[in-house]
């Protein structure tokens, strides 16, 4: 399967030609340098493009294209907010927060092995409650927690070959 | 803090100057292309340079170079199996293994957002048990599944400004 017929939108190249997998797949839409950053500054309420190229520091024709993509790819939202000059502002949709979860573990394994000297930038609390949140995984059979080297990666049915 | 400090190899570019995040530290480690899709290969068992090009169907010296980079950063550890001529194996390290559920979310994610025609090509198995896994978060203080409405990313003692 050729990815280059997973994106909505005129592409140079396919970053992962020739991958069976969903993450080289998911690594086509949100890989691309300042991708993921685009949405870690959603997910922390950033909306406008002004303020995502403040806190992003990077030029606006970069800023732009992956504003388009990701909207086009449907993880934002391009909602018009003034008319006259026409402005928009770029809110995270469901498919987009879903991504929440791979930001959170960049953050956290960072945190650990990169540790920034004045402490976590950032911190994941559960709201109202103000504890500390933390990944997991469970097991859909038995409800058991389970641990990484409990994890297995089996072919499933897509599997070429 | 300049993110080049990070990596202990040489650099010709910093991915994210400026940024005082630990998703953007991470990113500087692992976010080059084909990086992370060589640490999937690595968890799916992939150890040796040839099986690493085969399954990549990428250039050798991009292969060698993403290799000394994640070796270098302690994510593989590189092991030589045999002599005359000197050959090497890479291992998953503690530290690149914690990368797991970035892998698991990514392919979730694809999954759902972007399903291959023939099934999904990779699922997550409990060892033993046989069931699909999940992730979720929880809260460390009332010990709550958390859902992402009920996540606040909150500034941490290392935010600048």
């Amino acid at each position: 399967m050729q990815l280059t017929g997973v994106a909505s939108g005129p592409m140079l190249q396919s970053t992962y030609p020739d991958q069976v997998c969903s993450i080289a797949r998911t690594l086509e839409v949100v890989g691309e340098r300042w991708s993921l950053l685009v949405l870690r500054d959603a997910l922390f309420g950033v909306r406008r493009f002004d303020e995502f190229r403040a806190s992003l520091g990077i030029a606006s024709n970069v800023l732009a294209a992956r504003l388009d993509r990701l909207s086009g790819e449907g993880l934002l939202e391009r909602r018009r907010y003034q008319t006259r000059p026409d402005r928009y502002e770029y809110l995270l949709t469901d498919k987009g927060r879903e991504l929440t979860p791979v930001l959170l573990m960049l953050m956290t394994w960072g945190d650990r092995y990169y540790p920034n000297p004045g402490g976590p930038p950032r911190v994941a609390e559960h709201v109202g409650c103000g504890g500390e949140l933390e990944h997991m995984l469970r097991c859909r059979r038995c409800g058991e927690q389970v641990g990484f080297g409990d994890l297995l990666m089996r072919p499933g049915p897509g599997l070429r070959s």
